[in-house]
This record gives C-alpha cells, sequence and structure tokens, in this order.
C-alpha cells in the first residue's frame, strides 16, 4: 500500500482524486496539504465527506512528504508545482502534476502563454506527458509526470489517430471545445456565478486558450511537422462534462465506416477509450463521473471533412482520473484499478 | 456467488440497480428483462453501457426464473409485482419489488390511492417493508422485500426518531417534499420536458400523492396511534436528489442541539444516516450518487416547531441502493457492501 | 415625464429596474448611481445594454439629486437607505426603498435580525409599506416607500386572505421558501457559485432568515394578534422565480372551491394577482418575467389544513416590478403602466 | 389596426407571437388555430397566459381566414404551410411560414433533404426570404414570407459581411451550432426529456441538419459560388438561446479590428445586430427574450482564420421576433415596433 499526499486540497481536482481513491486497493491518502486552509476539517468545506476523512489539513513540509509519502498529487493552480517539484526531485517521491507547469516543454512557449518563469530545463526534460494512450510505455517509466489538461486529453485523443494514420490534412484543424464549469474551479468568480451561467452559453479566451500550445506540441510531435490548431472555447451550463468538436480535411476518399475501424484499431487496447458506432455520438453524460473517453466519427462528404466529436468527464478523465490511471502504470498495477465504476446515468 | 434478473430493464430503477451491482461481489446480473424492448442491446438504449452489457434483454420467463436466478429485483411500474411475485412464493426466489405493490398492507387503502385491485393479502403478510434502518431484523429474514417509495424514505428517517423520542405532537406533521425529474422516470411527458421543468419549481399532486398512505401508515406504527401527515410535493429542476423539510410542534423545551444527540444516538449504528452538526443542513448534492441520507435539524423557539432537513439519492437511497441494501441484509452480506463509494460532488 | 435616479446601479435589482423602466412612458432614467464603479459605462459590466445606456455610472451627490431628479429607487444592500433617506426627507423626492431598511417599524426588532441600527424613528414612521395590494391607499399618499421583500410578497400575498377571512388559526403557519439563485444578488459566493448550486437544492437560514420578522409584522397586523411564522428557505437552481407553500390549520369545515372563491373576490380588483382554478398550482415558469403573483389552493380534508401556493419573479413582483407599482400609485398613474408585458415562456 | 391568425396554435413558435403581439398597437391576435386542440383554452395548455387569451382555438377555415384575417403566422410542422399557403394566394393575405416549407428554392433538394414533396414552384418563386437585415427591400414587397431558421439567423448574419466583403475564402466554411432545448419544440421526446438533457452536451444531426441547405442557398447567392459549409448541432443544457461559432479561412493579413469595423459599416443600419468591441463575445444570455443578434469577432492570427460567434434567442429572432420584423417591414411600420424590450437577464 503505498502513501499519498494531495497538494492543494480543497480544489476539486483534490476533492475528485480523494473520492476515487478511496475505492483504490493500493494507494492511500495520508495528507492532504492545503496552504490557505490547514488546520481546518475537510469534511467543514465539504459536507459530503462526512465521516470519510477525519484528520485535518496540513501545511506543506518538504521533508515530511520525503519521510512519509510515496506519490504526491499536486492539484495546484499554475505556478505551485514548478518551484516545488524540483526541490523533491532527489527523493523516491512520484510526483503527479495536474497543472500545466509541466506540459509544455519550450519554456518560452510556456512563459508567453502562462506568463511567469517556466520549471527548470532539467525538471521539464524529466517529466513525461501523460496522456496514458500514447505515452504508456514512457510513463510506466516515470517519476515525475505531467497530466494532461482537460481540453488537450480531449482532442489529442480525437486527433492523433486520424494523423497518425494521415487521412487528415494539418491545416486547418478547428477544434470547438465546450466544457462544463467545474473546469473553472471552485473560487467565486463571475464566471462561475450561477445566475450568469445558467441558461447561457458564454465563448471566452477564443484563440488564447493556455491549452493552445499543449495541443499543438503533442499534435506536432505525432504529425512530425509543425501544427497549430483553431481552438475557441465554450462554457456551458452544466457542472460536469467536456467535449470537443473537432473539424479537420481529408486526404482522401473514405467513409465514416472506414474511420470508424481505424480509430476502433488504434484504441484497441484501451479499455478507456469507446468509439461509437456509425451515426452514433457520445454526450458528455455518457461519461459523467467515469474516465472514459468516448468518441464519435463523421465523414461530411459533402464538404470532404472530418468531424470528430469526444467527450470526457473534465474532472476525471480531464484531470483526477487519468492521474489515478497513470500513478497505476507508473507502479504496475492494472491500469483500470480504482477506476471500472460505470458512468452514473442519468 | 448470487444470479440477478432485474425486471423494468429500460428504467432508471434498473439502469441504477446495474451500475450499483457492477461493483458488488456477491451477485452478478443474469438476465435483464422488459417486455416493451426485449431482443434489443441495452447499450443500445443507454450508450453509458457500451462495453458493460454483451446479452440482449429477454422477456419474461417465470420458469427460467425459477431455474436460473436468486434474486429478482422489480424495478417495474404499479401494478407489475402485484401479479407477478404471487407466482414466484412457491421457488426458492427472493423477490426486491422496487415498486408500491406491496407497500400498503391495508388493501383497501392500496386501491384507493393506487387504483385497480391490490396484491393478494397472503402475498402482502408475507411481503416485509425494507426501510433497512428502522426494520433490519425483519428485513433479514424477508424473502419478499417491498422496497420504501423516495419520499417515504426520506421523511420516515427524518420523523421516526422524534416520534419514538416523543418530543413532537402526532398533528399536524407537515413535509414539504422537493425532487429531482429522474423520479418521474424516463418516459418523455410535460412533466418531464426540459423546457418546461429548467428553471422551474412545480408543485405537484399536492395532498394527493401515492407515497401519502405509505408515511402515514410506518409513522402510525411508530406512535402507536393514527397519523395522518399534511405532504405537498415539489418537482425541481435537477436530475437526482430528493430532500424532504419537516415541520412538527414539540412537547415540551428542547434545544436544538439536545435533538441531534438524539438522532445522533438513534442513528449511531446506521452506517447510511449521517446527522449534521447544528448550524448545518445537508443538500441534496451531498449525496449524491450515493446510499447516505443525510439530516440536518433546527428547534425553532419563536414557534416551538421541530424542523427536520432530509436528503437522499432518488435513484440511490430512495430507490436501488436501498434494494441493494435490503438484499445484503437479506443475504448475511455487510450491509454497506457495493454502496461505499463517496457521493460525487461537485 | 419624472426624472428617475437609481443608486446601487450595478445590482440585479438595478438592471431589472433598467429593463422595466425602458418600456414606461412617465419615468426616464437619469442617473445611475454605483460608488463601486462610477465612472464606468454600465454595458461595459451588462453587456445586454449595449446601445441602451450612454452615460457612465455617478457618484451619489445629494444636492444634484435635489435638483435634478424626482424619484430615486434605493437597489442598495442592507444599511444604505436608512443613511441617505434621512438626508433627503426635507426635498420633494420620492424614495423608494428596495431594501430592507426601512421594513420594520420596531427598531429594536430591525437590530436583532438585520445588526447595525436602525434607521431614525422619524424615517420609519414617514416610510410606507409598499405590499401595493395591501396598502394601495397608503402607497398613493406616500413619500418613502419600502418596498417588500421578496419572500414577505409571495407569503403575505398569499397567507392575508385566509387570515383577513378567519378561516385559518394563527398557529402554527409554516412557510416553506423556495427561491432562484439571483434572490442572492450579483456578488459571486459559495451561494452564488455554478458547480455548487447546479443540480442541488440548498436549504439556508432555517428558522433565521431577515424575512421573517417583516412577514410577522404584517400578519399580525391583519389578524389583530401577535404571529410567528415559521419560515425554511431554499436555493433552487433556477435564476429567476420565488415559490412559498405555506400550511395552516383550519378553523372549520371548507372545501378548495370555496377557499378558491373567497380568494378570488379578495383579489378582484388586484391585475397583478392570478387565483389557479381548483386543482390547478402555479409554478414559478408561469410568472417569469412578469408582475404577476400567481396562487393555488388546496384544502387537505384529511388533516384539515390549508395548502396555498404563491409564485412570484423574485426580480419583479419580488423586487423591482412592485417597486415600479408603487411608483405608478404614488403618482397617480395606472397601475399597470409599464407592467403589463406577458411572462416569457418557456 | 391588423387582424392577426396563428396557425399551430399550441407550439411555442405561436405562444411567443402571442407574447410579442401583445405589446405590438398594429397588429392583434384573432384567431388561434390548431388542428389537435381545437374548442380547447389555450390557458389550459399554458396558464402563464390566464387572463390574456378569451376565446377557444379554432379549427382551421380556409374561408373565414380570408374573410376575416389580414396576416397568418404559420408556426406549423414542415409540410402544412406547403399545402395551404397555394389555396390562400388568390386572397389578399398576408402570409408568413415559420416553417422550413417555402426556404429552399430547388424542389429537389428540398425533398432529398426534407422528405415528401416540395411546395408548388410558382409558391416557392413568390415567398420572399425574410432575413429582414439583408432581404429588407423584397420583404416591404413580400406577399409570402418565408421566415429563416433560427440556425440559418444566426450564421447567415455572421457569415454574410464577411464574404461580401471577400476576406475569406468559400471553403472550408465551418459552422459549430449550439441551441437551447426550446428550440426542439413542445412535443416529450428523448431529446427534450430533462434528466437526460440536463447537465449533458448532445451532438445531433452532424452534417446532416435540415438548415443545411438553406444556409447553402444564402451564402453562394452573396458570394456568386456554390457554398458548401460544415455543419454540426449541439444541444445545450437551457431552455433558449442559439450560438453559431464560425470558422473560415482569411485571404490576407487583417486585424481583428478592421474586421470588426467591416462589420460594424456592414450592419449600420440594422437596429436588431450589434457587434462587440474587440475582446468581447456575445453570450446566449445578452440576447435572452429579444430580438437582437450579437456578434463577436477574433481573427486567429497563428493559424490565418476568422472566428466569429453569433447569438441571438432562437424563438425570438430565430422565430417569432423576426417573423414580426418582417410583418412590420411588409406593412410599412416602424421595424422594430412591438420588439424594442430589453433583454432579460439574468
Amino acid at each position: 500500500m503505498k502513501n499519498v499526499a494531495i497538494i492543494g486540497g480543497t480544489g476539486y481536482g483534490a476533492i475528485e482524486l480523494i473520492r476515487l481513491l478511496h475505492a483504490h486497493e493500493h494507494m492511500q491518502v495520508k495528507k492532504i496539504i492545503s496552504h490557505s486552509e490547514h488546520g481546518e476539517q475537510l469534511a467543514s468545506i465539504y459536507p459530503h465527506l462526512t465521516d470519510f476523512i477525519d484528520y485535518p489539513m496540513e501545511e506543506l513540509e518538504i521533508e515530511s512528504l520525503k519521510a512519509d509519502i510515496d506519490i504526491v498529487f499536486f492539484a495546484t493552480p499554475a505556478g505551485v508545482s514548478k518551484q516545488l517539484i524540483p526541490k523533491l526531485e532527489d527523493s523516491q517521491l512520484q510526483c503527479i502534476d495536474l497543472s500545466g507547469d509541466l506540459r509544455i516543454t519550450d519554456r518560452s512557449q510556456y512563459e508567453s502563454w502562462y506568463g511567469g518563469g517556466a520549471a527548470p530545463q532539467e525538471t521539464l526534460d524529466h517529466a513525461v506527458y501523460g496522456l496514458s494512450e500514447v505515452y504508456r510505455e514512457k510513463v510506466k517509466e516515470a517519476k515525475i509526470l505531467s497530466n494532461p489538461g482537460c481540453y488537450p486529453t480531449s482532442s489529442l485523443l480525437g486527433l492523433i489517430p486520424a494523423l497518425e494514420e494521415n487521412i487528415i490534412t494539418s491545416h486547418p484543424i478547428i477544434i470547438d471545445g465546450k466544457t462544463g464549469v467545474s473546469g473553472a474551479g471552485k473560487s467565486p468568480t463571475a464566471m462561475t456565478h450561477f445566475s450568469e451561467t445558467n441558461d447561457n452559453v458564454k465563448p471566452y479566451k477564443i484563440a488564447k486558450h493556455k491549452h493552445i500550445p499543449e495541443i499543438d506540441q503533442y499534435l506536432s510531435a505525432v504529425a512530425s511537422e509543425p501544427i497549430a490548431v483553431t481552438f475557441a472555447a465554450h462554457l456551458i451550463p452544466m457542472t460536469r462534462g467536456l467535449i470537443c468538436t473537432m473539424y479537420a480535411q481529408l486526404r482522401k476518399d473514405i467513409s465514416t465506416k472506414e474511420v470508424i475501424d481505424l480509430y476502433k484499431s488504434f484504441y484497441q487496447s484501451d479499455p478507456f477509450v469507446r468509439i461509437r458506432a456509425e451515426g452514433g455520438f457520445p454526450t458528455t453524460k455518457d461519461v459523467y463521473g467515469s474516465n472514459f473517453c468516448d468518441i464519435g466519427i463523421q465523414v461530411d462528404e459533402r464538404t470532404n471533412q472530418l468531424i470528430i466529436v469526444s467527450a470526457i468527464d473534465n474532472l476525471v478523465k480531464g484531470a483526477s482520473g487519468q492521474a489515478i490511471q497513470n500513478a497505476n502504470l507508473m507502479n504496475g498495477w492494472d491500469e483500470q484499478h480504482g477506476l471500472n465504476s460505470l458512468p452514473i446515468y442519468p
């Protein structure tokens, strides 16, 4: 049984880690670390946890982490892990970073999109990008794991097979992203205000979202040529769920059925990716609370475009669930361990 | 490993049974029976089940039930189980009825509230009412189990301690019920139409809800005097969740803190009932997807009224979860088996 | 044409006043006053107002109010109007206060429920409580108007006819209130956070809501005896709408039909109150965006209780609409002027 | 004062016409025609209309239409108006068709997308397409008016200026459409079921939506070359509102600011189109209940794509509001008459 610490204990990422780890037989949460709320009981903030966590949150102490913990999950805002992880590299700790700090390998790119200084080059070199289905073998060897963003998880899993199989051109690639409000986190803001978000669709960060360089970087790696995607994000009046609708030019005549078959064989060994049959498209509720990424495909013969729809739960496959999937791989456990519950429906 | 059949396979009760039984180690679903959809794959109706159920739904056959199955869950509309269960009583089958057919022991009461003829008196005599926390010992001996309604589960768990402890008068008892739309089932109707339900509160069946005689019957049993409650139901724009706010006259001066202590000791051996500390009140999201019933208490000194708030997930503790809790008791398994996941939040 | 100033320009009460006054032919908004945002264009905060307001918000100046304005609407948080209105009493200004500062005539009651000092007794003596249907004649003479709270508007209109007609006892009176999130205002808080409010019902301020003394005060006035109500508030996942379900003991045998007839005759001259026929109950969407208060009635013969359901739009009849209705009465205009649009449905 | 008949009286299109015409001084609703519900009071189906409509719905009678009515609005499902309007052409009636029957000028196109036979060529030749901002002069002369679909209204108003100004290429043009559930109408279906739609995004009719040939037809007319768009529709958990996010390749270097200026001058005489300033994007709530089409623009320099976001209320500018705007033009009234209320926010 490995001992786990969660840093950033009061955010949704941490709460979802706690929910999922509660069902995990090889990891137990030993420390919940919160700078702002240390000393507090988590259940005083999240009453749904009543009777489940009986110890208070702690202030961060590097040495006690190294002494008592095997795996650290960083469920922290941008800027935290890039400072802490370098201080932990000399230990045996496995670090899994749910933030964006280690996702961009080009430091100048990070700095132009995220602002502030990037993580040390050495740390970036050690970090493995944890898109489990694509980098599984590297993940198994990782000690520092950079967990993908929610939009990148959905769009990379949707686009990579088409690029790998070379059936679409590399430009233009359009990604229309739609996310539930939990993606904006727990802090109350105008963006998360019920009265302004309910019964409303809000486009935001059009062509300016931090996830764009992350998507570009990993698509370019697959295509072995520079790819720049056009990405627009939309806030949807739902709590959980994220769906990307993607549009790309087909290189040749190919039927919807043929593309579906390509995707099915590409993901045949991936238990968390489900490809819909022809005419079927996933909805976000189809994956609610689960680690699945469900994908639907349509060839638009009239316009020679490939349309790909990719749905995940932004807090599970888009964050905490994939983090646990990666922890499973890093420790040689069954990739599905603790993640095999059914989606909750309706 | 016991073999399970679910009758009424396309309704939400059945879908929730399938979700919860997927995590159960002593029961496996062998037959999903649907009169309207037999021959169909369940995943064609519920794509979130893709890869989980690989056999088609069946038409009901009494003999094959008796031959292959140990436990039958009736997730059927009113009127079905009262006809089928009598035909199964001569077998070893355990029957767990999620419908209202066996809840009302007085046949004339059933007929006046439900319409149509009541179940045979003999079947009613054999049926045990599965409010697990209150009738645990009887449930352990049951072969025919009548699973409580959603509103009765919430309101009986909220009111019984106060009546048992004799701190409230038996009249008037006011129950203001609020439910999510999933309680209205899968059939599309004006009541379940998004455009008419979203951003709306709809009072319905004011003082006329079928759950009233059920609540009266079991409160009267506890109080050893006839009790008639005043009950108003409200449809809330949410998918899951049910909360009853209850109001009753206090017999004597007693503080909120003292009532909370009474409730905590009353439910001290009940893992699924959580009593909030003074000043805290449950929300429906605090129990989302879980088998908990969370209760909050307030004494209104100005008016000498006891206010009790009781929240459940209508599809879990209010239906399928409690049914599994009862199956656990009936078979001598851990009462919490398959039901110990955390609520999903947010 | 009267000149209007709105104080508290960035709140929802002000925004709704602006929407409704846009259709008013006898009042024009000349000043929008905001302490926090003066100098800003309102449309920069509320883009839906683009092209409608072409002047910036102002800082408050008492003298320019007296010089240029005829009617001042206070859409301010508690504590503001009690300080400003005394400074305006020596002018010809009509002051309409949407806050709670002038609603409680007993200063010690105000101080125990609201905290802080109450308004000067002289100001309280001058203020008329603007429950238009009940105090119409006094409102016509008012110069200082205290606009009712949202819950009091719904519950007083629902209960007063039954008390006036002496068909219910004065104790216990139970009010179960349910409100949309817009009632919590524009400030982002945990209470207004989409992810924590969506798909959720949150009981709050059980037996402790500031609106309780207001309801008690005006029910007691009608009943000519002290009345204390039991009130529980619930936050509902909808933007607009408020509904109170009320329960009281009947003094005598009376049918639902007879009570409906009493209510219809009580409100026969009130264009904004609609009484449903027997078996019909209002939903909050039935009054969405309008100044109506829709009321449904049921006698529960089994328990001798009268159940009254009263629905309003919390931002219209519960705030800005009723304020305009009162301004119409204070100035001798048609009571419905600017308020006769249909509810928006669906 | 012109006399109006509404055919299809129980649908949302009719209800919204009734709401908007209630504020119109030159048109009065004289007949509400419903085949399924004639003889019924509309308020029995829509209680929010209580006290507003005091006559029953009627069965259709061609002769009484011709005798008593000046303007007929067809708020009917596909297939009705193509049969009725030819029978009315010999009268003085103005016919405004909210259905799709007369939108597609190529009869074979209609038949392949809609199924069933198209309207007579003569009727199609007489019908004017009522995208008011683009075809204003033709609309003023129209006697038969084909009112645009909701998605076409949003996307044509968003794309036409860019094509007119020749700043984008004609292929590929991507339209990602997102609509509220009211667009699916009043009939209860799986698509409109609250429990399956709430907290969910549902892609539907990907590359197969009936509105595609309508968009193609009018874009091609503007571009004077055949255009085929790639269109994907998504059902969003909100009641009202429709937003299209559009992506097209820029022909030349041009800044966001320059494109915004082009759009502002293109729509300078159009009171219902509002172009956001740079960095601003409309949300559906910004136009809720109003006839506005709000447009936001972003040039993605990285990918040389133009991104256009266009938001409407699907029941107002997307249906009944635009129908009234067209009736105003057809009769020489102020284009804004009866449509100048502010959006309702929040």
